[in-house]
């Protein structure tokens, strides 16, 4: 049993959602996308009408030293570090006059990054169901050498569509859910008719808990990559298959609630949404002022924006998400 | 005399030129974006309604090792290279049962990456007049820990506005225009009558010229990183003054000319553009396909979403820009 | 006044040793490798002479995730991170038979790492006294470039002589001394007496205090890098230049005392050490196990061979020092 | 047949040569190290008796974007590259003033650098041979982690021995043997006698070709690494096990003839000498001056230290190998 009086999820109830839910073969043999097909064109044009004002709201945390990543939890770390960013030749060697020889003087730089390491996509080559990756494709596929198959390139003229926002904090009146909370298809039901919009097929869908608010909050990032977290529960997989969603995204690490639903494996609905359903997980999204914007208007929708940095064969991407209102 | 009979520029032109175009003050004393301001929230709502059938294009060239780093060129290398991406967990590892400890089978990466070495953005902080950057900030802001002033974290809310594109090969009916070709203003006029588009206050200014195309089909970047190129003509800076655009990016390497137009100085657009003007530049912009698309409806405008990575003190950014038309 | 009853340093204490042991000429305009000059080629045949058993030991910590970067002080981070290593080519990958195309199964890595990361060589291009580095030279050599002077580079067939262990630990019966203990003058001429070994001309001079081995204990670098520490006193530089040694090690994160003996300036010591005198330090060695060996046997001097990575222009390195007893 | 007459290897002389070879347990069922086992503490006192001058030679090429990576060859590449050095403080960064807050004027810098990108070891976790490593590890052992067994740290005390040079170049008569020169034993056993040079248990062997120096000469890599080149003939494994040798290394890329002796495999003296005998293996050796000090005093064997850095789980390393005579 769980802190929350509901039964531990079993080696079969995720064995059967796998089955249930599984979407090999439904947009062609060849697919390396998933949901993301579930925008179409027409979707994207009706998304543009969404833009009103014209306000613009990036949904990125800085890339930078003072990340989410080196934080302590109660788990074993993965390794991800924070981006570093260093310089190949500054104002100050321009200052010294050692770029005159150029004739130019211009600064320029580098980055050093786990594409994971900050707000961002996980590609469909990420997460592995036994030995297989979304759409049946072998695990074999991604090696040293980057994956063969589903690799975040493949998204390159995706991320564009309709995007909600279902603020399940501000809907249970918590300024951040605590860690463990599991946010079930009830709430998002519930989330819909409080906030007045639906989600419907091709949207990307934005879910906030407050979590990371509540760490900007600390200025301390222990417990927020891979730690403790609200988050969706496992039944929701069925709520977003039946949606048809394009993707969604949270202000947490990881999407789903931890501790886990279960003993049996680790991020439960990792091992579904990825390989089984073809969703595209976002991740460490910012959505803070988004929240309190929409919240001043009573809108959740929006143009949402936010294309991967097309890396052949990366598992993952960083980005600069925009909802544009 | 330059190879068109037209006369070098001087350093007292380039003088003559930061003094009539600098814009330093225009937007308040601690304006770190420049001309992005050109585009208000109006023009951002304006732009959305560009879009038509919600096709997207990107105009990003892949991120590996087939980028357009590291081929020869007659000019002093600058660095820079492209990306390493590189694997921090595989599906290998997975299928050799190596992950399973976890109780998850997930991939991970990470990439090295200099911020100018595909498809980017020039922050304001990349390129220094005498010893200032843009709006009179003393160079000594960039360090060795990056750029306190005008990094390109600060246009992270911006790049989304009207695309137009002015195809500069199909005009002169060139499938690329030859490297030295100087693309003037008079150009910029006649193009704009001849595809039926007028630049305003506040877009997003693309210009093609064919260079990328033609070194992707020779399958070899030789000359095109720091090398020979066609581009914008000086003169254009007062053009896109005029005009009021809030950045211009084309499918070269550097945006201008290239050999430069002048033996005074090395890239005599940049030293006007980014520091004095507040202008900034995108390059390495893969426009084919939207090139394309854009002749075959006949129409040059579209909407354009090409957000930044922040990255905290960057001189530039690597991008997925996409036109939605 | 210090904790410890000395009056603290004044600017013109530093001024006044910055004078008195400047070395700037010594060995010609050009050098730039400074008190490595005092070992002569007789001198490293004289400490070959000094293997006996033929047992080696390694200074070095391992170069990984665990090293001492990352913890937390009281001071100002610098930056420097511990090694990241990742993998080209796996062997799970052979497992997998993706690499069999090639006709052979190897595996193949890469590193990323401050060269000051862990056990490590300062190059004289490390410090800079007001605008000038080691013999005189503009500080301005040092560029994004690397260091134009005084890289690392230059000592590829130094760091090779006699190395003398002074175990301060030990002589004050302590097994590690406290953080702030200053070791002076005084306390080095009783440790050669009493453990019977006199320091000379082109000697690698290691002086153990414990405090990495107190670290090790606690399995926490936190207030190591950086930190508080014990460490040599600025009085101990008049007695290094008297003794004509080549070199200096600890087994601390910076070689002196720390809180510093002065509020004037960061780390004394290496004001005057590096750019004025050109000794060369070494930090973060790895000396319990010599230390138990010498002492077992009486014997405090053996041969020495820490032969720095050559890289270009870099004002550091890794090495794996050893002790050839 | 071979275009020097002799009959390619077929996979059976292959798998003839790894039972024939294969040292697996010799030095108990848990050695990571193989035939570093050969030398034994007194040989490494009789090594530095061979030190007379004191004079030290660096058998390393400078660590920089001039090294040997990026060559084109006839060859797919391995992806390796040129070290990137990159400063995180600087001396202009000092004088322009942007360091003082810290109270001390100092550079920083760090490394990017594939482990064998230039003068290196190959650790014995670098070949496999089927599913095994050396000692009859298993390849899994080798994850995107690293390396479990055989990684470089095992070599830390090690590389410390008796050096010998056989100069085959200058045997032959040739500046540089020309590629596809395969060395069998006899050419050794001649040098052996021609140089009066035995080769004994424990050796470091250095062998000669001249091919480093004729790309050097050429002042372009172009074809070296992984590219044909001389080197030892498949014969001369035995040789080496008779000779119960250390670790071989020479001044090309990877130490065996090329093209290869057979069309079965890739680099048929790695599949036997790095799995089966435990032989490490070193390359991209320096050896010009070394071999011009030795022509000129007759004098071919000296102290030899070359200590890997201990990066964990490191599947080879850079290193600056010293021979001190």
């Amino acid at each position: 049993m769980r802190a929350d009086g509901r039964r531990k999820l079993t080696m079969d109830d995720i064995k059967a959602a796998a089955d249930r839910l599984k979407n090999w073969g439904r947009w062609g043999a060849d697919d390396e996308i998933g949901t993301l097909n579930h925008t179409r064109p027409a979707d994207v044009a009706a998304a543009a009408r969404c833009v009103r004002s014209g306000r613009v709201h990036s949904l990125a945390l800085p890339f930078d030293r003072s990340g989410p990543q080196g934080g302590k939890t109660n788990y074993p770390a993965l390794g991800r570090f924070n981006p570093v960013h260093v310089m190949l030749r500054t104002g100050t060697d321009a200052y010294a006059g050692r770029l005159d020889h150029r004739k130019i003087r211009a600064s320029d730089d580098m980055v050093i990054m786990p594409m994971q390491c900050g707000t961002q996509w996980d590609a469909l080559a990420h997460v592995f169901y036994e030995n297989s990756m979304w759409n049946g494709y072998d695990c074999r596929n991604v090696t040293s050498n980057g994956a063969a198959k589903c690799g975040i390139e493949k998204t390159r003229e995706k991320m564009v569509g309709r995007g909600v926002l279902l603020d399940i904090g501000r809907l249970v009146g918590l300024a951040s859910l605590p860690d463990g909370f599991a946010i079930g298809r009830d709430l998002l039901d519930r989330a819909e008719s409080h906030f007045g919009v639906k989600v419907g097929r091709g949207d990307y869908l934005l879910v906030r808990t407050g979590h990371m608010e509540r760490k900007l909050a600390d200025g301390n990032w222990d417990g927020y990559s891979g730690g403790d977290a609200p988050g969706l529960a496992f039944d929701t997989l069925d709520w977003m298959q039946e949606k048809q969603i394009a993707a969604i995204a949270t202000d947490t690490w990881g999407v789903e609630v931890r501790p886990c639903e279960t003993d049996a494996v680790n991020q439960p609905l990792h091992w579904i949404a990825i390989p089984m359903m073809g969703l595209t997980l976002g991740e460490i999204f910012y959505l803070a002022e988004l929240a309190t914007e929409c919240a001043a208007d009573h809108r959740y929708d929006f143009m949402f924006v936010a294309p991967a940095l097309p890396v052949t064969g990366a598992v993952g991407s960083p980005v600069n998400p925009l909802a544009i209102r």
